[in-house]
């Protein structure tokens, strides 16, 4: 066994025992946790900016992209937007404990299912160390225990955050090892991590399309995640016209680089106004790529190859394609789409129910800009990421989504005829 | 490309295209989709079971086991408990298009969690061909397209069931695709399922702990199943006697096959009568293995050795210990146990909400037997398994755990400020 292989090993069996330790703390110990993890941040504001002039030092040695600076920077008002956070994560309601649903049978017992933490949770992030406290936080919301894994560059800063998180978590009386951080930089912890089966129980990587890949890729433990975005909006033939532009433009150009912004526009081809439509999306600064029908809308159009439909830009750059009816568009979302977010912009309430039961999207929206794509949108508060595949949670997961459930059987001595 | 990995690689695209076509199915059309496939298996009865005498006959040759013979074996009535079983399913609660919730957002978007059904479902197993016919109907009623694949020894017999199953799917109108069957007996279509990844969303194996191991160990798709059922019955010092003893001998004696007997009975050690339990449930014709301390409660009690913890008996055998508490029984279950179904008997509220909170299984239950870890005996009208896991569905799993869920979003227009 490698020694990044053993140390792993070692924090999963302190994670399940912490776990264990977790299901008899109160909501309001939880609760207390993070609040004093806030205070611990805030406290050592000069220390964790300290830590984070270190990685950017080493960062710009090593000539990373401004971008990446950018994610990677702390200063005082963003450190203090990481504590509030934590202050916001603490007072969400705490789903474990929570009845889902209840039967008694014509025997007596009483059958309940109710809400449980997940168990331990693992965190694969990239950069921005605000996801030490944020992850952290929200994990232990819910009950789990969690061991956090974040990237080389930002590994002095979140060792520092990580202090000030941990030292909340002992002095609520909580157990130490509820929150760990992996401290070596050597990628092969990683792999680890993703084959800790039996000791990790879920795995949510936060970070770049390569990252969430290669979880997705080698990971032997469930996997909690999105690689693409590939947004559709499907503009009906009853559309109103100033609702298409205006969620049009605004769910390709309000940011860009977010996961819920649009990548491909489908105009039916009885639309009565797409010339509107695109020329609104090239005055907003919007690249468009065309077919062979959107190509004739207007001169500033290109040609859109092969794969542009199946592109996320993440940038000011659309595919838009002319479909015949909705059949045509479901039919364009299923070939090309992510499963993430889709949206059809109708005054035809049957069209749009009929969209909404076909499309098969974690979301699907009716009149609405794709770009609402976000948990805190969605009223949940907070999010741990969103999620494309089929099971456990789907679309925007916060809270609930690291919680399952056990069933609990109350009886007065029944035997099994 | 191997031709098993081919076949699994068609299957698996002609059934997303089924599943897709699914989503445009009545509740009414499924129902009447069991209904037919119903009467058709009743009334196909001579080819049937003519197609088992064929299987009977192959397996006798070789030689199976009295055991595997019987699971095998379809007669007449036996034959008229699976039609039944189909049409039992057949008018179970459909879950899909329930709203598990709904919120409306300030800015007046509506947030709704809509259940749809989880897409294509993989059901790998052995011996019992009634299997073909409930878990296509399981899968069917919720929505589900299926790939069945039976173990070569019922291939007769699982073909005439299918042939019935798909008859009765086609007169309803649904797509034949729906349910299909692996006809072919090379074992190297078990693993291209396994590794089916984008076309097979979750694998369902049925069978011994040999298939579920190989299962569990070999797939990349995600998997719901149990493997061991070493389940715990603690009883607390304040057990009420009667009750103890009844629960004890009826959770280890009643059917000691099942996957929901006790194996291991924990006695308090200041529980004032572990005599009169230990020597009901050897006058019940148990064999049991204790501890030192169980050992001096009566002469026919063996001595039991580390192994004995961990065993799943399925057979007339318990292991007994003494334990100190509820914090030991606790920790023996954390070390010995297997997630699945554990009990408390005792007459203090207090300490059974203790228990409940902390044992860490699917099913925990209070005063009951364990052999009503049953999803039939839960309520749900029927059961594809038990799931030992913790994500997604866990515990006795039906309808509900063969489907997920999408957010639909409703909106007149909202664009993100």
């Amino acid at each position: 066994m490698t020694e990044p292989e053993q140390l792993i090993i070692d924090m999963g069996r302190k994670a399940r025992a912490a776990f264990s330790k977790l299901t008899g703390v109160s909501d309001a110990q939880k609760a207390a946790a993070l609040k004093a993890a806030a205070r611990h941040l805030r406290d050592n504001q000069s220390m964790i900016l300290a830590a984070n002039q270190r990685d950017m030092k080493s960062a710009r040695e090593r000539d990373l992209s401004d971008s990446m600076l950018d994610r990677l920077m702390i200063d005082a008002e963003r450190l203090e937007a990481i504590a509030a956070a934590v202050e916001h994560v603490a007072v969400l309601p705490d789903p474990v404990g929570q009845i889902i649903d209840r039967t008694e049978r014509p025997n007596g017992l009483l059958m309940e299912r109710v809400r449980v933490p997940l168990g331990v949770i693992g965190i694969i992030y990239e950069s921005r160390p605000n996801v030490t406290a944020d992850a952290a936080a929200l994990a232990l919301r819910s009950g789990n225990a969690v061991i956090l894994r974040g990237g080389s560059e930002a590994i002095q800063s979140n060792g520092a955050i990580f202090d000030a998180m941990v030292t909340g978590v002992v002095e609520a009386g909580l157990p130490a090892d509820a929150i760990q951080l992996v401290q070596t930089t050597d990628r092969a912890a990683v792999g680890a991590m993703l084959k800790a089966s039996g000791l990790i129980d879920i795995i949510i990587p936060r970070g770049g399309k390569s990252l969430v890949k290669r979880v997705q890729d080698e990971a032997r433990v469930p996997v909690l995640a999105h690689l693409d975005g590939i947004n559709h909006i499907y503009i009906g033939k009853d559309a109103d016209q100033d609702k298409a532009i205006a969620i049009a433009v605004n769910a390709k150009m309000r940011r860009t680089g977010i996961c819920g912004a649009m990548e491909t526009l489908l105009i039916d081809q009885d639309y009565p106004a797409p010339g509107p439509l695109v020329r609104a999306l090239l005055d907003s600064g919007c690249e468009i790529r065309g077919d062979d029908a959107v190509l004739e809308l207007d001169e500033r159009i290109v040609s859109a190859d092969e794969s542009d439909w199946d592109t996320e830009y993440l940038a000011p750059i659309l595919s838009v394609a002319m479909v015949d009816g909705v059949d045509e568009a479901l039919a364009h979302i299923a070939e090309h789409g992510s499963h993430h977010t889709d949206v059809i912009v109708t005054e035809d309430a049957d069209m749009a129910e009929n969209f909404i039961l076909r499309a098969d999207s974690a979301i699907v929206m009716h009149n609405a800009s794709s770009q609402f794509a976000d948990g805190g949108q969605f009223g949940l508060g907070a999010e741990i990421g969103i999620s494309t595949g089929r099971l456990h949670a789907r679309g925007p997961v916060a809270l609930e989504g690291l919680t399952t459930y056990k069933w609990v059987v109350r009886g007065t001595g029944q035997v099994r005829p």
